[in-house]
């Protein structure tokens, strides 16, 4: 088990991966207007690589195309004081071939918020990055 | 009940300051060598300010001095396809003065993470925006 420097259970690529495909929601973070900006999103997991759905116009719409985000997924149980969170750093890029949207459209990623959300954004995980918290530290 | 243009509920200040005491983990938001980043925190609400506990030297306290971060916390039922997410935009500010560290300690903010952290941050919530999903859509 490594650990890095602050205590976490450093996570494989391979765990990393299985932990993102394991829940429903992320957040991505990208840049608004020159200022950090985040919001959970739906996402699946396909091919490696993360599909989120959105709306067209969206602000999230607008500041993925061709940026590089962050994307965040975790887990915590605050009663043991455990948990997991996985960080992907990557490229996004909005689907535009209508071969692909169709293709992505028959993934089972359903949008929770109401409104039409056939807008789709990629975003690769060759950089992912995720820690465990298992130890219970009382501090 | 005023919706967004997604056809969120937009939360108001007052609900969205409650909802950031009734979580004890979020997730803060900077800029790590021009990258984005990401990262889960405990922290806890002082007359309206995020206070977050870290370590010394830690990533986050070296990029969080005196910088703009984003702050986001959130609930997510995956049964019901609700919940809510607030976000904070806001100046983080490390904490140096001897008595505001002592006050500081004396907080219920209790690190999960291991290892020392009596490195302090505080982020004001003067920009604070939230949203709630309380519909169901299967989209």
């Amino acid at each position: 088990m490594k650990l890095d420097s602050a205590g976490l259970q450093i996570l494989s690529r391979h765990e990393c991966v299985a932990l993102l495909g394991s829940v429903p929601i992320g957040r991505i973070v990208f840049t608004d207007r020159a200022l950090p900006a985040v919001q959970p999103v739906n996402f699946v997991l396909d091919a490696e690589r993360l599909v989120i759905r959105t709306a067209v116009g969206s602000k999230l719409a607008a500041a993925a195309q061709d940026a590089i985000v962050a994307f965040e997924a975790d887990e915590f149980d605050p009663g043991t004081r455990t948990g997991w969170s996985v960080t992907v750093v990557g490229s996004a890029r909005a689907v535009r071939e209508p071969e692909e949207i169709e293709y992505l459209a028959g993934l089972p990623l359903h949008a929770w918020a109401p409104g039409s959300r056939d807008h789709y954004i990629v975003v690769g995980t060759e950089h992912v990055t995720g820690r465990r918290l298992s130890s219970v530290d009382v501090g």
